[in-house]
């Protein structure tokens, strides 16, 4: 195992009826707040009432900022970042999905330096304090109300890019299963794809070779995100399937299934970025397309872990080495094929005559995120697997 | 899955060489410190001359308080109370393992008022705060380096008893699985029993039919504890088997496994709580007396969660849910038997007639737990499935 620090300061309200507490949970952070939202969901299905009425009972003065999109925009970003200087705001309250809480964090962070926020992004500056953020959860699918981490697009360079800062932890975070209730049968699954995907880029990409601690705890969680999935599907306002789903979806990306793997890349994120980027592809369903892929192109060179994937995860105990990873990878297709998730750049309208293209806009975030093994020339051929 | 609220603030550095940053993070608590710690195992094995090094290379004045005992005692909590008091420490570093952390615990709490700490125990008084406590990780077992429970022994009344308060954990817990090489087979193989015990006790007792994302968590940990520890024992000094140990007994009880599962009991610790108190057996050895009996006890009652258990934990997959159960029990059992940890009541020279007078021992707890479910006459028929 790796040297790790792990220090995860985030508290969890998790459950039913839990949502009146943002009001308290964030008068006790600050006293005039910039409220983060998005396309108005949240209008329709009470959030919003609740979650301003419990801020008003609490004191707290709101600012609201809503209209944050799928893949948030960096303008918008900075429109938050002037709101919140112009009316002096010490709390940010994000209430959404993970689109939300990025652009939260990214309006925390650039509400107290003079400099463009994406000079974050770029690695040009980096964050030394943020304004404190409370959450209302909304979406199972980014784990970001308990990481430190943020993604978001910059419109005019066709860039989305993310990154991790200790300071971006939200200090509070309400998880109401419930809340996710409305969200669509295709977005619950690209919530889970989402995920998903975060687990698996820990899975394979890390530097140990065996990490038993970490690996069951990593296939626990793969397999809990397709069952309470699948359970949802079936029945959208099924409580524990939703509340199974977005723990599990914190729990994929809280720091605690890489803790210990040293350096791992995220080579899908990195691709399924530029499918955002470029053609505004659901974050989830990019990763569903990529995913499949990426998995053929790796298992060639280390069947090992694909192997064992399809052993623990799907049951594939048959075979060969090649055998049990081909089938595992197959066996995850098949279930994104299930619940409906895009599996090919064409379910995404996507010409084939692209691949350069893409593969050019996800070298620029591969040079950023250090990932010195991925080429114009590899990333083509990972997508060329993609169609 | 039942409402919860999930917030661990500790910090974990965890690796080889994480010892000597003990100071500079002490050093951030406080001035002035009560260091504690055990019987002396850390002067022969380095570890103490590496502490009182780096604390003073921080500027971090030094008190000691050694001794503390395996399953220890409250007089010598008492003694540390009173030497942090006169002392006026500002911060307490823990060296050792549970027992040192617990203790350090106790008199971080005692510290700061006027009366017995034992009141917090007995549930008389309620902790409102505590000295700051750092602490350097001796041992695989317990837990308490990154949970905010305590457990002591009352050597005047015989009572071992136990409780969590957010106050106790600690702000940061240094785990350098390298500190773990000295620890003897035996006490290796009690440490990862009672980091078995910790999951078994959420797995088993929780009030929620359905729990796949924690379930799916508490299997991986309970299969890693056991295959770590084989790996131990095979060379004590594996560094990767150390960490893979400790890591995992860490991850049994902070918090994770518990989350979303309600209200849980503690019978197995109840019960061995006692062995510990009347007979000073070994944390550790009482459970793994105490755990099958309760088991095969349990299993009559809720065999499918036991058939669950034995199907994933041991690959138990033929047969009724009854014979499922029974083969996962005796699977355990049987690696209990392979690791050398005591399985019966004979084996810790305790009589089949002391089960009434542990009974009624561990009823005191039951009580103080609120585990209104467990009598005398049940305790006593589970302790007659230990013998």
């Amino acid at each position: 195992m790796k040297n790790f620090v792990f220090h995860n300061p985030t508290k969890i309200l998790f459950g039913k009826d839990t949502i009146p507490s943002i009001g308290s949970e964030t008068a006790a952070l600050g006293k005039r707040a910039l409220m983060v939202y998005g396309q108005g969901s949240i209008r329709k299905n009470g959030i919003y009432d609740q979650v301003t009425k419990s801020l008003q009972d609490a004191g707290v003065m709101l600012v609201e900022h809503g209209g944050v999109k799928s893949n948030p925009v960096l303008s918008h970003v900075h429109r938050g970042i002037a709101l919140a200087k112009e009316n002096k705001v010490d709390v940010i309250v994000a209430v959404g999905g993970g689109s939300v809480l990025d652009s939260a964090k990214a309006i925390a962070a650039g509400a107290l330096v003079e400099h463009d926020v994406w000079k974050f992004f770029t690695g040009k500056k980096s964050i030394k304090a943020t304004l404190p953020l409370s959450c209302v959860l909304t979406l199972a699918a980014s784990g970001s109300e308990m990481n430190s981490g943020m993604v978001v697009t910059n419109e005019e360079t066709k860039q989305k890019f993310g990154f991790a800062n200790k300071h971006l932890y939200p200090k509070v975070s309400i998880l109401d299963p419930t809340a996710t209730f409305s969200v669509s049968p295709a977005y619950t699954a690209y919530g889970a794809v989402d995920a998903i995907a975060h687990v698996l880029e820990f899975y394979f990409t890390n530097q140990e070779p065996y990490t038993p601690v970490q690996d069951h705890f990593m296939e626990g969680l793969i397999i809990s995100c397709m069952d309470s999935c699948n359970r949802v599907l079936q029945d959208l306002k099924d409580y524990d399937a939703r509340a199974d789903l977005m723990w599990a979806a914190t729990l994929a990306l809280n720091g605690l299934t890489g803790a210990g793997l040293g350096k791992v890349g995220f080579p899908m994120h990195m691709i399924g970025h530029s499918l955002s980027a470029l053609y505004n592809a659901a974050h989830g369903a990019g990763l569903s397309v990529v995913i499949p892929g990426w998995m053929i192109y790796q298992a060639q060179r280390t069947p090992e872990k694909f192997a064992q994937f399809g052993e623990r995860v799907f049951g594939k105990n048959s075979g060969s080495t090649e055998k049990k990873a081909a089938q595992g990878i197959q066996a995850l297709l098949s279930w994104f094929v299930k619940v409906k998730a895009p599996t090919s750049l064409t379910a995404l309208h996507i010409s084939v005559q692209d691949i350069p293209l893409i593969a050019e806009n996800a070298l620029a975030l591969a040079k950023i995120w250090n990932m010195k093994d991925y080429t114009e020339e590899k990333i083509g051929e990972i997508l060329k697997l993609c169609v």
